[in-house]
């Protein structure tokens, strides 16, 4: 696996990350890394491989565009000097356009996402162990709905800058098309966006195969 | 894995199976199955094997002793006829010699723990596909530790009515050992009894062994 | 218009017409018929038709499905002697197929519904002035979905049993498609059935065409 | 109809047009508009014209006198750059006059009303596509009683403003009239002034008939 | 003063009279006795006449009608066994038919006002030593109001009833008349039915210089 | 009376006075006033002599000591700018002492009292048309109980001040006597200090008494 | 002392037992034994002897009186099998004839509190080891006063009832001489009978002292 | 005993003191002191030596190290001027080595604690007649548990600077010891630090018996 004795991970994103986590930090006892894939992930770790003490923070703020993951990139990542940071944005940037149409101020259009994003990458690279870059997602088999199509192109960017940086790259989408074929989005999110236990497992599940994580705990 | 399309799996036990679950029947959306083990193995269930459409029902009651099972075994268990069924029980049946020493109404000694449960089996075994059948445990290291002492005894209780009825047998008190070399009970636990995630996903990742569950998906 | 001075028009269904209206009875000051379509349908007739002193009842109760109608119809229908009597219904007979696949008893089947629906039209008919019939809708304009799909079947089935027993029809689903050319599903309704008030001006609008409702008040 | 494709109409007053809208900006999602005659304007041009993409903004705030809005106004309204404005103010400077008779600083006279309403549009008339405004009202018939005496003072000092500045005139207590020989005051609104959904549905239907909407869509 | 040593004076009658007593007795300390005239009665009785003792229950509930005291007689004023007995009821009895003109269930008419309201009369004057019969009020001076007219007469059947039992008899309507030339209708009640203090005092300085009462404490 | 049209009257002093009274200013809707003797005495004023449309503002706060009054003199008696003042103040002073002991900082002894209160009282002087001090009072009728003793030389220093300035006195332990020949303190006051509505009204009956007060409303 | 190993404690009475107990039975974790002199008795008896493992169950009652205790006397005492049972009891017997003298039929006269004491006691006395009889207590040194006065009465029917009886006597008024010396009643009780924890640490030490209970733990 | 007529005894410490004190100062009325040892302390100087008027502040905050208390020290102890100053400190120094292994800028390491409390303690010294230091405890049996065995070289630490400085010295660990012979650690307090009424007793004990106080209030 790729984390180590001692390594920390930061882990920042939007609503889907937060899941109601502890601030500022999320991290400590009982709900502190909220009810999602994060706090998942950080149980699987402690679980299975107890004697690494791999330190996770969840950084995620519901409702968060690319745009404030920079507003806050200092006090929220470089302060915490993570040895790994996963990220995973892009859902409010698109749905926005989408859910408040007339709202322009609120839409964070492929160009500045693509930038921001690419910009907040390099800038952390040099000083971290190494990234992992998560695609945002959309609850939504069918390819040409209006949204879910928007939604493949954020994350095509993704893609890119994960190859361009070297990062460890996580397709979401692609996680939940196994699941899509047999249950019906409703049952995963009534919203499309906001999963169950289930979606957040399929995340975790994703992000930890991505890693190098072994179910039988081998390193 | 043993569990197949479409089979129905109950499981039963206290506030560790409870963690919040909906009432009167733990199923559904968002919360339904509370914030444990049982979520947990739901979630994986789901995401890993959407195709056999398994239906999960937890039936935990917080509080409650093997004596508590018995009186709501008809409406809780039998009716929902169930494919599996998974019961753990017994840490509140040891508890209260403990922290309420007094209150000897409260107290479930283990002649009574052992008669109840193993009526309970055979009572329930012709009816169902399988029994998972989970000891209690205390997240504590120290073995001759009063507490942990009378634990290890119950938990002996229920492997012995496990293999008398070749039920599968989840060892949760052995599940945490590697933990527990690693991690104070403290950090899990701050009464050593109501697992934080890391405990919970210690829990789920035995059950799942136990059935037979592969990371991979391969049934 | 249809609907003469002194009438009294009960509209029954679930969460589209409850909307958080006064119980039992969702009639009288403030917030007693809900936010949704049944407030817009009293507040036109009220203030476009004030001489004609029209009697608006709210039946509607979140989460009903036919057969949760048919358990209640003496006492919210009958026992009210209506004059004219809405009906829309099949959300939740749908939904729950789609959102809670294995919790099969929550199901209610295209056969069920529409035997039970009929069998409540005909009993209630000889009493009334004239009944109006609404489809259920789902707010997806991709036909192929599979909630989509099954709803629009549902929708077949009311149309079938207003044109048998000379009901007024209202097609909901119908309505929401000039709207869904321009507008995305989730400006709607974040969930694709609850609308907010765009979806339920819609639905008030085509209820109001359908009993020949004038804006400038011609009767 | 006076809108045109993308036009933002930003709408002010008080407790009659912020019925409980989002703060600090009355737009989005579920009750961002608040429960009266602006939420019902926004349906109307949402659901019948959803082609032109309108955007309304409803920035009324309860009790506020027209000295209010004039503290206010660079942030709420030219801070928004609205192609339409609406006005309704003028209750609250006429009311707490005959409800705290004796608090003469919460006392706003005609004089100190006109000249400031006069101001705040001729500042805001050049940019601007148009404006539209409102009278205030008082929901009793009998034109001797003294505060609906005073009110028609009110009323008459907007009607003079408009006329002066080409604005779109709406003479609310006008539109009450016809209601009011059917309906007693108290049914729609215990104390004269906060109008049921039958009364915001009269308040809409004027400002709507005021600025050429066609209930068939017609543009 | 009519009231002697030792007396118990019963007070019934709606909201104006209740005030948020204590259930199910309206007696006792701090709020029992509601924020109203009969909280302000009972104060002038304790502190100006303090060696009589009088005992005052408030047996006041909010949106009766004569209808809903006649179902609550014997419980609420029989078995008190009072020496005295005051009744202000017949706003709602009025009101209904002006807020709820179409929920005609909750109507009472004058008919049945006048016939049961001398029928609890006619029962209850041999066991007490008197009784004291308050009119209803509207506090709106215009007499050709819908509402205040209607009260008026509920008002004359209130003093025949008196004049033909030897009641007491208090017109309340009378009580606010010269306070009404000074102080418009809001600031004594929002509503024009539920008064502030000053309007409770009103009522109270009515009922008391209606039985005799001395600011002096003469007896 | 000494009080004329449109006078503006203040009451400032501690819990007796404030109430539960609106924050900042007490005055207005509702329980503006509190729930005492200022509401009483508002109400009386209002009430009898609605001619006058006297202002009453209620200044007191929970609490206070001569020294917090002294602390908030100009904002909240000067700045208000009122033609009356009425001041009660002390029972805090004396009560620290007596359940508080040890706690000396809150302890206001009679120097302090005596040197605060006639400094506040010479510096409004000149301002106002006229001032009335009320004593503190102890709802206890032991003479030689400690705290009443203490309370006694309170008052007589409220005496002392009134008389050097020729303001109105009210000597409200002197009111309480004649009541508590006939009843104990626990019925008008649980901790001998907040009255119930008996105790207010006597308080308010004590200052309507020394202002030329008239039940009559004769001027 | 007088308790011996396992032996079980029901401690019965009003408020001042109560303190805010767990309900039906006052024993357990936390909070269960309220804050007064029943938690303090219990945290002495199981930190000082906690080789004796004695059992202690508060079931005061607040608001009760002895006809209280009566009615609930079977399930509240006898069926729990006490070995000890303590009493104390009265204060509200009296306090009613002094708060609400009006309220005849909640005042407990001396002659039914002494026959119902005696009673109670003369039918326990048989089934338990011994009984602790504590008077009712009014935290006010003045005898003269008139609760003080009837309380000191109520004191010596316990006193007679006790010795009758060989019951274990406990003073309590007599235990607040010493400390009402130094202190001011307000200082233990703004109402003179809830104490604070000084006044129920005076009450625990009497009634320790009363069994020879010892500091050191001698048996 | 130590302390003498009116000295002022300042206790300060962590959750264990604070147990929901009032703030910012712990002393007056109710539940002021908190509901632990503190208030224990103060009920039993008060009860006992009501003739010394000792003045006790509790100063307790949950959660504090030792760091804490020293970023407090001015405010809260120094500026206080106390007579007599207790410290209880040390246990979250601890514990969160052992609940947050990971998150290490939370752990005060011995090195840390040993100095600023020596510090404190130094600085503090020529100003007060006495301190009194307890140690930090940990309510576990085992002493080779780690968090136990940890806490019992802080305990050393607080021993050495007690002996160092002349302070009166609390071992509240050995005050337990007896305790744990017979009962359960779970019985006293289910995370083995906040502990019920008996532990709080078994503390004031040991802190009582230091500073020569008499059951029977020999001086």
């Amino acid at each position: 696996m790729l984390l180590q004795k001692k390594d920390k991970l930061v882990m920042i994103g939007d609503s889907i990350t937060d899941c109601g986590r502890k601030k500022p930090e999320g991290e400590g006892r009982n709900d502190s890394y909220g009810h999602g894939y994060v706090d998942m992930v950080n149980a699987f770790l402690q679980s299975v491989y107890p004697q690494l003490g791999v330190r996770v923070i969840n950084m995620g703020i519901s409702g968060n565009t690319v745009r404030d993951l920079a507003d806050r990139w200092q006090t929220d990542v470089i302060d915490h000097q993570p040895d790994w940071l996963s990220i995973m944005i892009g859902i409010n940037d698109v749905w926005r356009q989408y859910d408040l149409p007339q709202v322009m101020e609120k839409h964070v259009y492929i160009e500045e996402y693509e930038n921001t994003l690419r910009d907040l990458v390099q800038r952390t690279k040099p000083s971290v162990k190494g990234l992992i870059l998560m695609t945002p997602f959309y609850i939504e088999p069918n390819a040409s709905d209006w949204m879910r199509a928007a939604m493949d192109q954020y994350g095509a960017v993704v893609k890119r800058i994960a190859e361009e940086n070297g990062a460890v790259f996580v397709d979401t989408q692609k996680a939940f098309e196994p699941v899509l074929e047999h249950i019906y989005p409703a049952t995963l999110a009534w919203d499309r966006v906001h999963p169950n236990s289930t979606g957040h497992m399929t995340l975790a599940r994703a992000f930890l195969n991505a890693i190098g994580f072994s179910w039988n705990g081998e390193q």
